[in-house]
């Protein structure tokens, strides 16, 4: 099986947010998608591992928020690539609330859908909940981001625990020569020698790691 | 709820393939989602009126062809805007086959995943298929096709039993002012004068419906 078949299937990308008792929780996915048009019901595949799992499972309602092509690369460093359980994410973005209370992300978006949870199905690592569609609305005239775009325009990575991950989809994009963020895979976009002439105080602007961590791969 | 929101969830297009007894069945779908990545499964939602749904159910595996944007667009008319019960669509593309003898098209796509069935939801209107993917094969260097240029650059339709479908989905993109293929909603790229002046033996290039079928629609 050639694992770079997959690669070609095209996805969007998402923050799911959650009420988690007195604060908020979420985690970036590529895998919203309606499964229905009356009702309205869409899917979403959730690693078990991720605290936002567990909240979902918990609360039986998400939001999610569409992100655009504004969307900032700190949005992935905050939701992507650490933990609801270390981190009261929302409270590093732009906050938005649907009419039921649920949390979404009010920048770099197109909008947001307000979902309750009607089922759930376990698959191995994952968790594909099935849920229908409640309030949505558009905020902002931005082209959805692609996953493609991420990929190919915001050299973004794919986290370990996203359904999609292999060790090739990150390594497919990674350009020869160029200092790397050994937490999230951000990829510096100037020279060897600029990297070196920054501060010791530079941090990644995808996860917040700092200078240390970045390591030179050819 | 304003359904536009959900118009900014991301799709590709994808053919399903299926054995039906002696000959092959097969539609097109936009929610092929990778679901987990060890082992590699994915989900498709398939609306429960559609044929090869009943075949998926039956044979338990299917292919999927993942199109490129050089797709043609009597694939989509074929695939989507008729039915396998009065077709056979496989006889009227290049056909390829999967180790197992799945069938995919064999022009327009990136690649195909064979896949086996491990497990079903019925939901509402759509059932959705669970799959581990057993081979996978990337065939030609094109870029894979996302619904949003199929329904922006091709002006391609969503059929009316499409997880995504509303009435609003096709008439965002109504040019207004041209002819319209009744069957399909194929918008003919000329004027007026040009498609009254084509002969009474012109047929829509998506579905081959007959030139009487075209409505005026301003």
């Amino acid at each position: 099986m050639d694992i770079t078949a997959l690669f070609n299937l095209s996805y969007g990308l998402y923050i799911i947010g959650v009420k988690d008792k007195e604060r908020y929780a979420g985690c970036v996915v590529n895998t919203v998608t309606q499964a229905t048009a009356n009702p309205v019901t869409v899917t979403v595949s959730i690693n078990k591992d991720n605290y936002t799992n567990a909240c979902v499972k918990k609360a039986g309602e998400f939001a999610v928020s569409i992100l655009s092509e504004n969307a900032k690369q700190s949005t992935f460093g905050v939701f992507g690539f650490s933990s609801s359980r270390d981190r009261d994410k929302f409270a590093e973005v732009p906050l938005g609330l649907t009419p039921s209370g649920l949390p979404y992300v009010n920048e770099g978006v197109t909008g947001y859908l307000q979902c309750k949870v009607t089922g759930l199905v376990e698959n191995h690592t994952h968790t594909i909940f099935i849920a229908e569609v409640q309030e949505a609305e558009n905020l902002f005239k931005e082209p959805p981001m692609t996953y493609a775009y991420y990929h190919k325009v915001i050299k973004g990575k794919t986290p370990k625990k996203a359904s999609i991950y292999s060790e090739e989809i990150n390594r497919s994009e990674d350009s020869p020569g160029t200092y790397v963020c050994g937490v999230c895979g951000y990829i510096y976009a100037g020279s060897r020698e600029e990297f070196e002439r920054l501060p010791d105080s530079y941090t990644c602007p995808v996860c917040g790691a700092p200078k240390s961590k970045f390591e030179y791969k050819k």
